[in-house]
């Protein structure tokens, strides 16, 4: 069956069809990028947590003391050193037992998303997500064209009674889903953390039904209180492979992460990488091996976490001097993003382009993060990119063009 | 349907069974890897190209002067100035009419192949490919569950008349295939160079047929003869994507390469990529263009070309020595590879245990090239990694090990 299509010979597959709602994203991020506009939308790093010096350093010995190795093709399953450092690091940190044989190096953390998604979808198959959930998680399940069903969260996180019925509702219809992608820790858009309480809960229902977790670590690093819930990679270690990138704990811009599973896995996940990229970057790879086993990144983990902390503060602080009375949020115990209930009525798909012609400042408007595009009171305001001293600026702007849609 | 598989509740997809081939030939590049074995397996440029002090330079030229912006996210099309300079090079070198609008920048020419399959391929679409080819093109499409129809070639390139019957045979089955993916210069693995007159017949063809073609020009610059060929971009502008990778004229590990195509094309691979890495390597990005507009592409291509035509030629002169006289192969005017038709009756797949494990040499056999995995007489001999020193050794030992099988 040929789709029509404007580029002809060239005819576009099903699933670009799917991926459309992401072309609205990719438009909301390039506007956000106009030198006039303050954006909240993207979730960037703060340029000031890069130290250059020492990456600049880092570059530097890798050249010369690596040569010619460090610009040539490199294994597939990722820089050898870089993977043992990775695995050390994870197992002083999240308390799981990882060797080398259970780390593969991807480029980023979505590709490691979309590696267990080749490895295991086939189209129609089921994935589970929290509603709301990571948007390029999204749009990683429809370019596989598989069926997302969507489970109900709160302040605590996935709402395990809703897990087990939905997970009930699909095996009455003959559905075994495939997998549970879940960010426990400091959510991606909705800022909340999963209780120890729920995290227990929701292991012990996927290992009863037999199914996989997919577990996003993207900020959890990112830790604004004392105290860090156990990932569940460290409550159920065979059961969940675990996905960590280097975008928020060292730059986005070395498009590198890492997947964690079982020695079987890791080598089919290798296996579809063969077809995305071969191998990652071999020049950013070693950098990062260098800069990490110098201690920087974890200086540059103490120092963003601090910076952060304060823009969130100050952010909270503005929401509640400028935004109506009836505004909810979860206060994020970590991360980049508030994610905001504005009061019933008030669809941000409409209130975006007010909030950027007029006032410009731009955020995400909530249908993005919900596989049915609900979720239209809501939007995600990222505090990691925007100028300190600029959040209060921008959160009166935001409450104005509130306000005009309100009137 | 579940397919079985050792890591319950991980069932792998229907694809990853069709990809099993990979694997093997993963196996035989880690074998090629041992110290004591000299590699005649992979496609890897020789590290003598690698010009460190520029590196270094350009290095340190784009943290100082573009800081923290070289480190965080980027466009997903690509850095602006890097896919303005690419549009600007093709037009001088490659005669077509090129824009910033009509590339995107891709981590390597393998995700560039791997976003044309994702925006353009459903599973069960066939895509026509020279007999035999680059072997990871084979992986992409097999990803994507494509069928795999293979056309005949020469020392010429490919048989005009065979791509004629294959499409009316397609046609007759009721089939029009998605596109045809081909290498017209320096072919991998073949060596052979498409004449003037094919790629006319070839793109006539497709016109007529309304068959997109992919063209890879991995090799393309690498030409050690005066005149090179047209590309066929230049010969069917609205229906060729043009792959090009910066693995060959700069470095492998710095991963980057690019499509040029319509912009609407254009942007759907970039809708694809939002899926696989959002965006390719900022650092790299930037490091390729500052080293590119400073000439030292062209420069490095130029010294590139004279070690790799003098290691050619001693790879086939040692050959003409030490082979047993019916070996056949089509003198390769540029890239890496030679192309082996040892006489019938040996088996390439036989050998190459018996050359590893006593002659300590390694090559690629050929029935990884061919979508049926015939060519079992075949094998591919890559002159570009191994020392030039090596060379005739390598040769000698592999014709020891031809005789013994022949024996």
């Amino acid at each position: 069956m040929d789709s029509p299509t404007k580029h002809a010979p060239w005819t576009l597959a099903r699933r670009m069809e799917l991926l459309g709602s992401s072309r609205e994203v990719t438009e909301i991020l390039k506007l956000a990028e106009r030198p006039d506009v303050i954006s909240l939308a993207g979730g960037l790093p703060d340029p000031a947590v890069f130290p250059l010096e020492r990456i600049r350093e880092s570059q530097e010995r890798v050249l010369r003391e690596e040569g010619a190795s460090a610009l040539n093709y490199g294994p597939n399953a990722g820089y050898t050193r870089l993977r043992e450092w990775i695995a050390e690091r994870m197992e002083a940190r999240e308390r799981v037992s990882v060797g080398v044989e259970n780390i593969l190096v991807t480029s980023g953390g979505i590709e490691a998303l979309n590696l267990v998604s080749i490895a295991v979808l086939d189209p129609g198959d089921t994935v589970l997500v929290e509603a709301p959930t990571y948007l390029a998680a999204l749009h990683v399940f429809r370019s596989q064209e598989a069926r997302i069903a969507s489970v109900a969260t709160d302040a605590l996180g996935l709402v395990p009674e809703a897990l087990r019925e939905k997970v009930k509702d699909l095996a009455k219809a003959g559905v075994r889903p495939r997998f549970l992608y879940v960010i426990p820790s400091f959510q991606n858009p909705s800022g909340a953390t999963w209780s120890r309480e729920r995290r227990r809960e929701v292991v012990e229902i996927c290992d009863e039904a037999s199914i996989g977790i997919v577990e996003d670590h993207a900020y959890a690093e990112l830790c604004y209180e004392k105290e860090r819930e156990p990932s569940l990679k460290s409550l159920a270690p065979g059961n969940v492979v675990f996905l960590h990138t280097f975008s928020k704990i060292f730059a986005p811009g070395a498009r590198l992460g890492w997947a964690a599973a079982d020695p079987d896995l890791i080598e089919s996940l290798g296996l579809a990488k063969l077809g995305t990229d071969q191998c990652a970057n071999t020049l950013t790879q070693r950098l990062v091996y260098d800069y990490g086993r110098h201690g920087y990144i974890e200086d540059q983990v103490k120092s963003s976490i601090e910076l952060y902390r304060r823009k969130r503060d100050r952010m909270e602080a503005a929401m509640r001097r400028h935004f109506p009375p009836e505004t909810k949020w979860v206060h994020p115990l970590g991360g980049f993003f508030v994610w905001v209930a504005l009061p019933r009525g008030i669809d941000t798909e409409a209130l975006l382009p007010l909030a950027i012609e007029r006032e410009k400042t731009a955020f995400v408007a909530g249908p993005a993060f919900f596989a049915d595009r609900s979720g239209k009171n809501f939007m995600r305001l990222s505090f990691s990119f925007v100028p300190e001293e600029r959040i209060e600026e921008a959160i009166e702007r935001l409450a104005r063009a509130i306000r005009t849609l309100q009137s």
